[in-house]
């Protein structure tokens, strides 16, 4: 490949609008194609550093607003209003509908039980004994740990050290709480510190890789759905029977009934979520407030859970045991990203628990809505008047 | 709530400058937050009709460059620049060197082995036996069903029914190829007619739910992984010993040993993915391009299989069995996602699998630099050069 | 070693009662241990030819029955009594009570909804492109694989060929329909012959192993689930409202609650059987009529399904997805597995269909019985009367 | 029914062979069917007492005898010969091949590495915070229930409360020590006893169920692999390249090879084990030593880890992450199963961390066998010779 093939870089990746309109006539020159849209941003890059290599301009993701949606979480309380960063046709008139129901019922009720964030290093031993041995060594030494942790990084704490024996490897996960950022670097740091100290401090010095693949980063797994990855969020509401008549012409019986044909439906065929839809909402959501999207593989994963009251209501939540999300950070700065969060009062820090409490209860209101569509059939009608149906 | 909380909406949903403005003021007046950036696209409103409801400007995710990346598919052909919309420091970075390597290389191998995408409608019966019998006539009517398929929608056909009977329920999946679509709503659309004509035509005249989750749309799942989802596609190259050496620092033998170990680490967790990560790549393509973000969640999945080859050189191959991406209807028509298709010359019709083949190609170059930088250690100081390492 | 450490052999396998004796007394004379009760068996050992190599005597297993269970299947139809070889306390007591429920409500209605049995042999190319090449010849030949098949085997009959495509492998599972057998042996057979024939037969000679693990034989897995393995059997009841609170001594209510707070522990854990314990039944049916005790894992996977009906009665049903079972070949021959198949007139041809029912509902039983007593808190004081409770 | 149609009861359940013949008879009146030799025991009737109830006769399952097998576990240590009862062809031989493999190469070397009992209550509260706080209130209170099952019951230990959050529920697993005992039901009675005290002490009295179905309790599941149920043991040894060629006809090289391409195969179909097969062995040493065979179900889970030395010979390993097998309590005192746990020195207390070894090593045996079979094609023509191959 000649030389001139390289796409153009600026010495110190310093994001000037004149390197963006190099690379820019480059792909024109290389392809033939334009980038004149991508090209009319209107953000300063300079903001994008640290966020991206090789800035040739931006992609404009349409966003709907949704809600009012009233929220009576531990953290996030009152009405808000949702940013939704999507080309998917009636995704935001969906959801919209979703919370307007959530919201006349008296609101989601959110709950952050768990917050943990991984690195997940496997140490590479001559044989099982020795593996296990030093998993005890490990758990004797957590305390020096969490000190070398603390010394070397400013945010992660070091909670505790989960261990899997397998062969004669033991594979562990780093558990670090990380503020109000999604931390995955910043325990990716830790991590090193860590495994560093172990190598100068236990007599076998064993050999280690910084992750045997179980932490699992930008995957969905069981591991996470049952040890929890980033936060482990709760959203319920009771669903008033006038109201589900009402907005979603349906009865809570057939909502009911449905949970558990689509239950059986899920472990027949092994899905990662039991509910309608959340990656929809999560990656709507992410796009519009900075969130990194690859995250939506293990953030979508989770459960509905539905009990019919004796009173006819029917109670109903979204478990979301592998949320990531920050509001500081990533790409949580960047200009219209900032916007978004801070229409929800979400930007910053001390905001991180709030904004994962919104983020489940708009993943409830969708499932509220799409579940409802589908059982009353309107969902491919609403397909065909709103969007394309493509 | 008061009437004056609800958020403007213009009758015909016709996505003006002056009905985004109006949202801008609302959500300034509802919640004192300025949209201001958000509200600074340059974009033709217009062009976002039947991709959101309530349209308030977009966000602006930064577009990095990557590549070349040499493709020697049977559709992708040469030397590709590949859009990468992320805020993930060192995404592109990490990327671009796996592009590298790869066309050192000689280029990804790219085949698109499998085309389905299915509206999975569950029909109820008062027994199994019923439900039983009730596969059979599906069976023999299946011609028939794919006359109502062709006469109803233009797009889809309708390639097969799978039939999977519990309790007293038969749970189908109606798979159809769908062209350059991705082909969620068409196929939803159709999955109707037919389930209403099979109300029409069969003697019980069958209650059905459109969905029973076993699609299974927007997530992950086993069913996806074995029976497809979308395209499955399979990428492969032979890393260089080399090559190897010099660009990545790294031993083939190394990561020939890392992928079994890792290969324990996905068993063990019960991964979705069992390479490096696809997301990350996924992700910043989707949203450069204007694909339904929220199918990470399916495309994700997937499985790395490596082989050291006689001569010292590396057989290494990503498969992903759920890729879900178009070049025709959704968001590509969008101005700056239609770009960075035509960019690769991947936009309009005839161009699915040629895209599919890229976006395969781009997970194995990041499996291959994200891989060993694991292996080398680079990993953590690279996100300290370029990242905020938050 | 020394020679004289080996276990005695005889030339042609051929089970004497002198064998088995000279086997017993080196096992004394090696270990000290006296295996007199392993001895004292009272079948002929010529019986166990074919079933057993180094014969040294039997377990005794205790067997208890369980009964009248009523059948209203497609084929078992009327009371049966059941045996069962446990060594489990109170497991044929709560067996029985879930029987005598079942009963009264009329009887199990049970469905065999599908028969495949696999081989599954992985064939290897040297990239992606010729292994999907070569999915589409084997489906242009199938019908000259079903004669090989015919040709070369009695029972099975090839069905299809299933092909899922990963890296530069074809996976494939070739499935049989194999009569009143269980039927792993002869379909390896059968495969092997159908293999040699492709390699005779395509141009490229692929190379093949005749098992890639997606079988999967001997193992639990979302693929039997999804794809069944053996028999699909579904067994299904209607639990009147008043013989749940006779019998069982709980609110049909509380059982359709339960059952939704087990599926969300279904779906957290990952449990291959969604509910109570199917393999309590099933391994000791297996054990008592000659099964292969092994192939409890995969017959013990599959779910609950639970609907309040309207009069307040309660349908409930398991499907079991991988059900391995014969009344012909394997163990089903030996003296005591052959009375206990006789007991249910399942013993040889043509009965097959109606084993796999009768075993559908003897889990249910067990499901009825335990899911009420964890309710209703029997659970452990009846273990504390009947069983050792250790 | 009949009154008649009920099984003759003994009143106390004694077990005496005068019982048993009436209970023979009554089959012959009802059925026809001879129980002769289901009638033929040879052992005590009173000693099933607390094993079955309605006890009838034994099955007679034919024990072959394979080894000897060379351990070099932390407990078991020496030649051992292994009891197999099944009706299998070929099991016996097949696993004795992989013995003689192993123990030529030097023996097995095994290691329990975790062990932990569960049973798994669900508290229900009327919303997530409320679960949530409870789970801190049980952190508070672990000493006192660890005191609560001290004072309740003579084996368990109560080691931890791992706590699982979801919807309103707290899904909890108490995990306990066992000592020699497999302990399902000993730990059941612990845990209630726990939860009455927990009910007693907590100011909400919160409601329970005393299995949340996340034990899970004769079932495989992800939770069983990621956090142990029983034992956690891994057996490995270096197969050395010579004895592979000489026993095995077979290439380390090729065997190397056939574990990735199986590892795709396990990731592919979401198999419960990754090897060839654990299950076979497993369930012929449960049957001749009088564990539960339903276990089979959890016990056969886990991975096969190999790596190709530099010295060109073969480490291999199996890991069982949920194997559950006693020396004591159970079916372990039966006349027959008893002297098959006495010939490996393995009956009675001090005894189940030897065992569990031993049969993580029979099943590493097995996969060395049967995976090298599969790939020199001698599979089938050994079921030929050996088994009726049915």
């Amino acid at each position: 490949m000649a030389k001139s093939d390289r796409i153009p870089r600026d010495r110190d990746n310093d994001h000037t609008r004149e390197m963006a309109s190099q690379r820019a006539d480059f792909v024109k020159t290389m392809t033939g194609a334009s980038l004149d849209s991508v090209a009319s941003y209107t953000i300063d890059p300079a903001t994008t550093h640290g966020n991206i290599e090789n800035f040739v301009g931006t992609a404009q993701v349409p966003i709907g607003l949704a809600g009012p949606l009233t929220m009576v979480g531990e953290h996030a309380k009152g009405d808000f209003y949702i940013p939704l960063a999507t080309s998917e046709g009636t995704l935001v008139a969906s959801y919209s509908r979703g919370m307007r129901v959530i919201s006349e019922c008296g609101g989601a009720r959110c709950t952050v039980v768990k917050h943990s964030m991984q690195r997940a290093p496997v140490f590479l031993f001559d044989n099982a004994l020795e593996a296990r041995e030093f998993g005890k060594w490990l758990d004797e030494h957590i305390d020096a740990l969490r000190g070398v942790v603390r010394a070397s990084v400013d945010v992660p704490e070091l909670i505790e050290i989960e261990k899997y024996a397998a062969a004669k490897m033991l594979y562990t996960r780093f558990c670090y709480t990380t503020g109000d950022a999604a931390g995955q670097n910043m325990t990716g740091k830790a991590t090193l510190y860590a495994c560093e100290w172990i190598r100068a401090n236990h007599p076998a010095k064993p050999r280690y890789i910084l992750s045997g693949n179980i932490d699992t980063d930008k995957k969905h797994s069981q591991m996470n759905m049952i040890q929890t990855r980033g936060k482990r969020v709760i959203a319920e509401f009771v669903l008033k029977r006038d109201v589900a008549k009402e907005l979603l012409r349906i009865e809570p019986e057939w909502l009911y009934r449905f949970r558990q044909i689509a239950d059986i439906g899920t472990q027949l065929s092994g899905a990662a979520y039991g509910g309608a839809h959340s990656a929809n909402g999560i990656a709507a959501m992410f796009i519009a407030t900075g969130q990194d999207a690859a995250n939506v593989s293990e953030s979508h994963a989770g459960m509905n859970y539905i009990e019919l009251l004796d009173n006819g209501d029917l109670y109903w939540s979204t478990t979301l045991p592998a949320l990531i999300c920050a509001t500081y950070g990533g790409g949580t700065g960047l200009p219209t990203q900032r916007e978004c969060l801070e229409m929800m009062d979400c930007y910053g820090t001390g905001k991180a628990n709030k904004f994962a409490e919104i983020i489940a209860a708009v993943v409830l209101a969708g499932d509220v809505s799409l579940s409802s569509a589908i059982l009353a059939h309107e969902w491919v009608s609403s397909h065909e008047q709103m969007g394309r149906n493509r």
